[in-house]
């Protein structure tokens, strides 16, 4: 291992299998030698009842997985009628001579059910493990193209059907943001000190611009001991909580402008295109966001925008005066209800004495008029981006919140 | 382990050390349980000299890895007065009063180095263990604003002093765009047969709209057996490498357009941002980067890119007139010397049958006029987005390339 891929199979397969009832006990990350796999292989079921790989089924030398399982387990490798005709047909429909190596990939262990790849070519793989019916080998392909569709639609109810007796555990994770880790305990810990002493967990995972709490219990009792926990913080932080599970701050957003009929424009310098990316993230963001000017320079501020001369002479592009004509132009030319629009120093150059780098200013507009507000976001570039858009996407949707999504 | 946070961790370290001559054998996660943990590094002193463990050295309930740690090895914990020292000035500081809970911070095994934290509260440790000199057990803090300067300023420098002598091992990535993967192991691999027969070894990633070849081998010949492989593929494949390591390819065409003296602007309807952003996340880009406009619905293609209403109403948004209309009135409108416009179909809805999700067309104006490509992009949003402005900058580099700089 050399560092040269992240790993994000750990968190996405530990949370879909969490998520069922599953908690993964041990992650295990080797080199692509025999050697270490097979090491690593055997140990794991060892300790599992159910072991999962992923990668090492494809077609180039260092896809050594398949092999050294059967050899492991001392099963012979056959080729499967199936994926050879699914692969000659995916050559043949692009002209293209099939490769030898890739027949490889259709070397399967005796015993083993073949589970069919809907986006690539290598197949994964269910094998039962030893004398009893109760240890499973699952191998998947690394790619998450491949892998994050063959979990969900094959190994998901291959679960259901062989495992099906699992002990309730709940897992809740609230969203908030604006609120430092530190305070968020401050505030939440005490009252809740009841609920852990009946088994209830509570963690807290920081991010620059968000705090996550996340809620984790077991037993008959796990539902109402997280429902009520999740109640008491609601209660104690009304406003905080963006969104649970998954929810992205830009999918809250776009949710809430779409319920009120509201549409949105940005106008962006510092953040440079990062607000708008993340809108547009969402599918359906169509409907809500008209689009976006991204003014790096003072030329398309004053052009695209209809920012003053005299301002950015006065007071300099990182200004509040600026700012504030940005989101008006935007507002006024996108034809909108709101436009929000940042403008400030996200470095690593370009900070002065009166102006550091961090410095930031976020524009919000709507038909009642245009509000500023100052940010110190003093972090590397691209988290200085993510900060400030996520302080511009929260007080919108704070003000979604507090008008009922009048503009 | 639930599946909430994303592992940076091995990433990062395991490259830091490779780059330093330690290939990581093993990367092993547990969930927080102190039995998991101790199960964990007990094993993993048993398999190594040196064993590195991150996060768990916090204040709070779930961090536990110290007092393990302490357990397991049968060292007491004593209170680090130096420790101690930093943390009552932090509170001190903010006119905060120190939690009972952060003192457990500075308590710290018997016989550890400690490693101040420069940038949050737990320090990391440095454990002898057993009777000989020659094994190691390193403790650092889990956030990544933590542990990374911990890492390089003093991790570094101990590793230095205490394991001088480490193989040679020399590892290189060449980044390519353009080429698939099969391709390239078609184009790269027989000509490097010798090499391999020397120790080469040749991994290939690709990740949609990229491949990334990666050189590895060890011994007193590797970095003359690297250097060969590497000039090897550059004369087989002389512009589909755009760049080494870490590099982003929108890094390398923001510094092949200041290396010209030329400038960019882009028009985004599809790619919604994505395309400015990823410019904007270079350090430097402000200087050939003066705009974009993210045009998701028809009025701001009309009103900032003055296209026309008959070829929206003649050929649809997405369509080749359109798209070359965008580049040209982008151009036009920042006054640049290169425009770069998408249009297309993100996906999940929109889709016809003459224009399916995931067509795109690209467009890039220069003073010679506008060209435009077609492609089919069929993939997530978010990889969609990704993959055409790979498309686009990389058309933008290779035009670069060709001309030596000029528009």
């Amino acid at each position: 291992m050399v560092g040269r891929v992240l790993n994000r199979h750990q968190q996405w397969l530990c949370r879909q299998l969490a998520d069922r009832g599953l908690v993964v006990a041990r992650q295990v990350a080797v080199s692509d030698t025999a050697e270490d796999i097979r090491t690593a292989v055997a140990e794991s079921l060892q300790r599992a009842q159910l072991v999962i790989t992923t990668g090492g089924l494809g077609p180039t030398s260092d896809d050594r997985t398949r092999e050294v399982v059967a050899d492991l387990l001392e099963l012979s490798l056959v080729e499967d009628s199936g994926v050879i005709a699914k692969l000659e047909a995916w050559f043949r429909s692009r002209n293209r001579v099939m490769p030898d190596t890739v027949r490889l990939q259709a070397q399967v262990p005796r015993e083993a059910t073949v589970l069919p790849n809907g986006h690539g070519t290598a197949p994964g793989l269910v094998i039962p493990v030893g004398a009893g019916p109760e240890a499973w080998l699952i191998m998947l392909p690394g790619p998450p193209r491949e892998l994050h569709p063959m979990f969900l639609d094959q190994v998901v109810p291959w679960l259901d059907a062989h495992l099906p007796t699992r002990p309730v555990q709940v897992v809740r994770t609230l969203r908030s943001t604006g609120v430092p880790e530190s305070v968020m305990q401050e505030r939440i810990a005490p009252p809740l000190a009841h609920l852990v002493e009946r088994g209830l967990d509570i963690g807290y995972c920081a991010r620059p611009g968000e705090v996550d709490v996340r809620f984790t219990c077991s037993g008959p009792d796990a539902p109402a001991i997280v429902a009520s926990a999740e109640a008491r913080v609601r209660s104690l932080l009304p406003e905080d909580f963006y969104g649970e599970e998954d929810d992205l701050l830009e999918a809250v957003v776009v949710r809430a402008l779409a319920a009120s009929g509201r549409t949105l424009a940005v106008a962006e310098s510092c953040t440079g295109g990062h607000l708008a990316n993340r809108i547009t993230d969402v599918p359906g963001a169509s409907e809500v966001f008209v689009g976006g000017a991204v003014t790096y320079s003072n030329v398309p501020k004053q052009s695209l925008l209809g920012v003053g001369t005299d301002s950015l002479a006065a007071h300099g592009a990182v200004s509040e005066t600026v700012v504030r004509e940005m989101a008006a132009g935007a507002r006024d030319r996108f034809g909108t209800d709101f436009a929000l629009a940042t403008t400030g120093i996200a470095g690593p150059g370009g900070g002065t004495d009166t102006k550091p780098v961090g410095t930031v200013f976020i524009a919000l507009a709507a038909a009642d008029g245009v509000e500023v507000v100052q940010q110190r976001n003093a972090y590397d570039r691209e988290t200085f981006k993510h900060v400030t858009s996520q302080q511009a996407l929260d007080w919108l949707r704070r003000r979604l919140r507090a008008s009922g999504g009048r503009s």
